[in-house]
């Protein structure tokens, strides 16, 4: 095999996913030039506390520096990696990139929610690479799989659990009984959890990974504000006994569906999914992504859906797809060249059984006034569950709803919400196979 | 976006999968050309029971007919998709049509397992694209997983539940307490199991298929032959009753791993696995692949692993992906443009602990002789187990043991088996996570 051109990348940023990148390249290299005759070289590496960082391991030459604007345009790169993430300055700098004829890898998914079809006409206008397999799901291939080996079919759903701080979270306090606060604390101390939990815990993140496969499951330009979110704030340890009761358990759930009328039903927020379902199975800080069409049926790819290495695999395969394939200006980086007007489902289109849990200083009465303002909604209850837990003047307890649609009932919890035996306010989660 | 020229498909063959694909190049023709701008157009058709198909439905102008030879090498196909299945002829239409100039897609595990090298090289020399990530777990998109998406990692093993039939049987075995024998009649009458059941329930497919997935994912020659494989139907009733006293449950299970020394040791057989694992929580005719990489960690993908529309969703990919993408001579069909030859473990690198079930006609002095013939080869019992269940002249009962390399234990087998009052020949079942 003749020596390979060696594609030259330029580096920004140089945390815990650029280290690990930058290991990566030095420890593979050998592989991907004798097994695949693939060159990755890093040129350049940018990051403003590179002065902080050693540097002294990595595989000369390479120009290190703090100025992120003169690595995303330099003369000697062929590709940048974007791993600051962040809005700004990562899309200017990868504009700027773009405009300078340099492919773009990136794993910022908030960027892309926000900025990836103006990114995208910039690449596809400039007949270069833009690849960001990692920015959903880390070391989980789920965009190339859209992208790819669900082009010949029709995709109607795609979801699951996108968010590992989530999953962790729940999965401790299912199995050690305790509070939302204490396992934050313990998922805080493990590294599974920011200093600043908001993103994680309260589903921006999950929004926009989910807006990023939307995109590509179902060809629309789906924005990320358009995606309603609920966090796992507000779970009780007596929600993971209640669920038990009833042969199920939390997951945060990020869900995009197709429905018959052309429109996309999005959320994220918390479901109580059947303890015999996949996602159950899914414990601990790991990503499940389930995608069902029309022809291939429904699959699950499951595996750790963030941390540096398995990140900074999929920023290098996709380098690698470069320096094999060229940038491929067939394939565009959503799927489609270009993404149909974002077509939002109704709130009337979603109808699931509901699970409904209240707090409430006890008095009589309460379980009347409960039962007429779901029956001045046409609502059925199934069932009203109290377990022998909790205190009279803050005693949980829960009403099982029969399936119903949500505008049906957001006017009852709006009633109910103002009633006044409330201690804290009421839960309702979808209950999902 | 202007017409693009279409792709002209030669299918070759018209049965359960042919007739799949051609349904969906019809039904998936609209969107194809509008959102990804691509058109894909069957040009012929050959198969050699043609004239006893229903054939109204499809879109003219399609030529029909029964010579395979004529439409694997016509001048109106750019691409010829074999689904044909078997050996011969599919071996020699496919190089004849790579030899004038057609890219080709198959399904064909069995000639990939066999004949993918010559394929390949052919395929490469004349600058075409070999597709086949159909024939590999159906709909689920593993083959293209490991080419691209673990390029940039080092995958250290691949496997898991590859055949279809087999979970079924063993999870029915399982939930019904039922024999064999009377499972996989079931499995026939709903079309989980061909007629002759043999490639499936004796290891031969999960083998073609292992060899496929470990050629990707370690670069090596491996041959189909060089897999030790044994299949299913030696299992009892008694080993589902004994293997939930042990939190386990059987599953056939593929493996191959890349050992310390660059050896691959690879395997087609039972496993108990425990009942909290993935694999346990597949059940029914679906497949798992369970892809180890060093920097990725652990990734599973499930789904339906047959069927004619899964499968067909798999062909049409790889048609489309040509279509979009054109030949991409960098990428390998089988990931490294040159193979390695195949670097086969040494058997006692497979070390496990065991479960051995023994069907006895009882006497005085059975354990004794076990003891003494598993202690010659220094091999540790972890326990003895003897369920309520059998009779006399007919008893099963199960040691386990502490982990044992296997050349060890095939010589205890060996000794065991000339023991005087076995009614069943002993089963030896690894025990993994």
């Amino acid at each position: 095999m003749t020596a390979p051109r060696p594609l030259r990348v330029g580096l920004l940023g140089f945390g815990t996913v650029g280290r690990s990148f930058a290991r990566l390249v030095k420890e593979q290299r050998e592989r991907l030039r004798s097994t695949l005759g693939v060159e990755v070289r890093i040129a350049a590496i940018a990051s403003r506390s590179l002065h902080r960082q050693e540097t002294s391991w990595l595989e000369p030459p390479v120009r290190l520096g703090t100025d992120l604007a003169e690595v995303a345009t330099a003369d000697d790169v062929d590709v940048v990696v974007e791993l600051i993430g962040g809005l700004s300055p990562a899309g200017d700098l990868l504009l700027a990139a773009l405009a300078a004829g340099k492919s773009v890898v990136t794993a910022n998914k908030a960027l892309l929610a926000a900025r990836g079809p103006e990114l995208t006409r910039l690449a596809s206008r400039n007949g270069l690479f833009l690849g960001f397999e990692a920015a959903v799901a880390g070391g989980i291939p789920i965009l190339r799989a859209l992208r790819e080996s669900f082009a010949g079919d029709r995709v109607v759903s795609v979801g699951g659990i996108l968010n590992g701080t989530c999953n962790f979270v729940l999965t401790e306090m299912e199995r050690t009984g305790r509070s939302y606060g204490d396992v934050l604390a313990d998922a805080q101390r493990l590294g599974y959890a920011e200093a600043d939990p908001e993103a994680d815990v309260g589903g921006a993140d999950a929004a926009a990974k989910l807006a990023l496969l939307s995109r590509l499951a179902f060809g629309q330009e789906v924005p990320v504000d358009a995606i309603p979110r609920e966090g796992i704030t507000r779970l009780l340890p007596c929600d993971f006994v209640y669920s038990r009761l009833l042969g199920r358990t939390p997951r945060q759930v990020a869900s995009a569906r197709l429905m018959p009328t052309g429109h996309v039903l999005l959320s994220v927020r918390t479901h109580l999914v059947s303890s015999e379902s996949m996602l159950a199975k899914v414990t601990g800080p790991f990503n499940a992504v389930v995608v069902a069409a029309e022809n291939g049926g429904e699959f699950v790819l499951s595996g750790r859906g963030a941390g540096g290495d398995p990140t900074a695999t999929a920023v290098l395969a996709d380098v690698v797809e470069l320096a094999r394939s060229g940038p491929r200006p067939g394939v565009a980086p959503f799927g489609s060249p270009v993404l149909a007007p974002f077509a939002p489902a109704a709130p009337e289109e979603f109808a699931a059984p509901f699970y409904l849990r209240f707090v409430v200083s006890d008095r009589p009465g309460i379980l009347a006034d409960l039962s007429r303002a779901l029956a001045d909604q046409a609502i059925n209850i199934d069932a009203v569950f109290q377990a022998p837990y909790g205190e009279k003047d803050a005693l949980p307890f829960v009403i099982t709803l029969e399936t119903v649609a949500a505008p049906q009932l957001s006017r009852a919890l709006e009633a109910i919400a103002a009633l006044p035996f409330h201690v804290e306010p009421p839960l309702a989660l979808p209950m999902t196979p």
